[in-house]
């Protein structure tokens, strides 16, 4: 079965965590055979199959690395705990060469224990990228800030807007620094639409992740990203946006969910494949 | 015991959803016994007790209503039950003057089933908004559109930021439709300062509330508000932005917490209110 008859065109690409049930060969082979062209990566996985043979697996089944996730976590104070995640966002950099993917997305990190203040944590961020922004561009990679949702503002991700990534990102050249539209986390913000015209126009959208937004949340909230079409979500208006800002890469699907994992990863793959196509293509 | 010695300067207002254990006299009775000056009361248990009865209890324990929540959820497209929220909320407003207080806290609605248009649904608020707004103010009454944490985007409050509060608000007469600053729902937003600032300067700030912000967030998230210091808002900073825009109103402590439920009402109170006193003043 072959979902897109030309998988370039419909530039739909699976985010590894979405069907985190399948190991890398299984996932890498759905993908061939589904017609699937482009996969996002999570280090973890990444480390444990080994860097290379992972290059070596997408290489075999045709495969494009659309992203690596995820360095970042570049909010502690302390020095020698902000040195220790400078050491690793490098290690990630590597990786990403590594596997062949030009994307590495950021999630900046949240307030360190007791801290209750935003905006010195957004600057320990920028300083932090100032240091990374010209390794990773040695190495071919771009840093992509992902805002997340402000309800991770706290404890995962003090950035939580697209304005706010932007802000950040246009601090440096655009070939190095870029940012993350997902509509999880910006589908609530009505000033985002104008931040996707400005990110377009500064060349800076580096990767688009779609999932839908989904309510009662789940204690935690982490878990409560939905398959596309089920939630409140208008996916292709912010697909024309990215359209119109210039956009070309692909488009990921990013879903963390305890329902998909249950099921059979194949099935939970072909599902999202059919759900893209019904939703956002 | 009293904990404000001066309850005028302290302008602590307990909402009575915080320690809704204490049936209305036995809070009334704890507020001045403990020299807090002001509540925040909720329709429900105000039409249980009885709107004449609430307003001479008020009276009799020499208390202040500093608001009524809460009025709102007009985001219906289907016109009998747009009719029904309108009507509804004109009993709102009755109760809010009967009960002798001049700001009606309006939590605007969220999206009707399968609709994803966040913006027809923040219009439709405009036009509600349009046909209440003056019966309000004969009746001495300020609508108060509070933004709420743009995590109840889809099911409870379309509205998310203050700049969004306030694009509403500007389009009616001041002394018709003002909005709410509430910590818990804006801390994570760097517009919200320049937005209480322009609130200030248009005499928009009906309300100050605060809450704190506290994760892991619990399922559903309407409970995880937080004790005064538990999580990461930094208090004086925010009462230092109202301050600044003029604002000289009461403080309203509105905490949703099912721990704070389950003690004994009065001693919450009083935590409260030292808790108020250690991190807001």
């Amino acid at each position: 079965m072959t979902l897109f008859a030309d998988s370039g065109t419909a530039r739909f690409s699976i985010n590894q965590e979405t069907v985190k049930q399948l190991p890398l060969p299984d996932l890498a082979r759905a993908c061939a055979e589904l017609g699937v062209g482009g996969v996002g990566l999570w280090r973890a996985p990444v480390q444990e199959y080994g860097v290379e043979a992972t290059a070596r697996l997408m290489a075999d089944e045709g495969l494009t690395v659309t992203s690596l996730c995820r360095g970042g976590f570049l909010t502690a104070a302390d020095p020698e705990e902000r040195g220790r995640a400078l050491d690793d966002n490098r290690a990630a950099v590597d990786e990403a060469a590594g596997i062949g993917t030009d994307t590495l997305v950021m999630v900046s990190g949240g307030l360190p224990p007791g801290d209750r203040d935003l905006h010195g944590a957004r600057e320990r961020v920028a300083d932090a990228l100032a240091e990374l922004a010209p390794y990773a561009a040695e190495r071919g990679v771009r840093l992509a800030i992902e805002p997340l949702h402000p309800m991770f503002a706290s404890d995962r991700c003090v950035v939580s807007t697209l304005g706010q990534a932007l802000d950040l990102a246009e601090r440096f050249p655009a070939e190095q620094v870029g940012v993350v539209v997902d509509t999880y986390h910006l589908w609530w913000d009505d000033r985002a639409p104008a931040g996707i015209a400005r990110a377009g126009e500064g060349g800076r959208i580096a990767a688009f992740q779609v999932a839908d937004w989904c309510t009662p949340l789940p204690a935690g909230v982490l878990l409560g990203r939905g398959q596309l079409g089920d939630g409140s979500v208008d996916f292709r208006a912010w697909r024309k946006l990215v359209d119109e800002a210039g956009y070309t890469g692909w488009t990921e699907v990013e879903i963390f969910n305890e329902a998909l994992w249950a099921r059979d990863g194949r099935e939970a793959l072909a599902e999202t494949a059919e759900r893209f196509r019904a939703h956002v293509l």
